[in-house]
């Protein structure tokens, strides 16, 4: 157990952990938020899923695409895009030996930026404001990914 | 190479290592799933691969959606959006120091909930089964995430 | 900060950073193609995207789908499906202590698959290119798959 034990030391590595653990967290959510949408506005995809609405065409009706239920699958697609380059770039960061201070900045912008983007793609708010945050998430894993290549380059 | 050989001589990151290699197998094997489905059902969706069916109005019959087809992506894409944050948060637990009888727990449930799911999906079986087995994916990929926050918490 | 500098030292490891931090910076990219598609085509899908072009119908007509748009969003969801498998899997190979050239071929030639694919799909080029790429990008993460399973199996 004595490497795990010295990983979870590492003041750098327990911060990336954290982040990481609430960005995914974050992501899973989408999902009962979509699920959340596909049961208050009936609207299911697979015929199997209405079944105990009834048989037949009674139940058909409910195979539809909603405009709530898609746009928290957009919101989850796009968290699939950004978060896990985030997470794997994130982590190979964390291991390149970056300061802490340096590390946090990094960690924190990020998830601060997708938790807006989620916010401002479900209320909607107003562009550019889902935009801005998405590129802020963007530069932070592009910079982080910078670091990286810079620390270890090896090709 | 010490580094590399002291973490797979850690048992709880081999178990990791195992699991995670085998539910991303499975979830590539959803990629040969729906091509399997596209060339039986004939159901493509870029031009250019259906060119070997003849030209012109010919090919063009089938660039279409076919409900496998379908049915075999949308399987595939809820292994990412729940495969993935079980590989991310898993290695972060399995470097966090749990107990090996613990880890394991929380691997093989995981591992066959996902492929229970994959069946559930595919054949398909009547509600509750899929879902049920989404939950139990679900709800072990969150209590590995409440360890590693526990564990490793540096905000 | 040992445990980190350790990693780095190894050049198994620095060599998996490198081209990790390189196939997921090329499946950002594709973010970046889409959005280049969606404005330059005027396709959106998300009414709030549309409000500079002018309040109601005049701009609903740009919420449509656009072939190059979706041919972007197309090669961004196989890059998930086949980079996250990669990454995934590719960090458990590093750790699991193969000979440094074994490593570098494999990272090499998934890394040189999946850039060819990206073109093979935008351009497009006539099939079978965009479907050998992609099968050689897969055998690549199969045959590391094999390697972590051989080296790590505790079930």
């Amino acid at each position: 157990m004595a490497k795990a034990t010295q990983l979870i030391n590492n003041e750098v590595f327990r911060a990336f952990a954290t982040y990481a653990a609430i960005v995914l967290l974050k992501m899973m959510l989408m999902s009962l938020i979509t699920a959340y949408f596909r049961l208050t506005r009936k609207a299911f995809v697979n015929p199997e899923d209405t079944a105990s609405f009834g048989k037949g065409e009674s139940a058909k009706k409910y195979l539809r695409t909603d405009p709530d239920v898609e746009r928290a699958r957009r919101g989850h697609l796009n968290d699939l895009e950004n978060i896990v380059p985030f997470v794997g770039i994130g982590l190979l960061y964390a291991l390149s030996g970056p300061e802490l201070s340096s590390a946090l900045l990094h960690f924190r912008i990020f998830t601060g930026a997708r938790i807006f983007h989620t916010f401002a793609y479900l209320i909607p708010l107003p562009q550019p404001g889902r935009g801005l945050s998405w590129a802020v998430g963007y530069a932070v894993t592009f910079s982080m990914a910078y670091n990286v290549l810079k620390a270890v380059w090896l090709l």
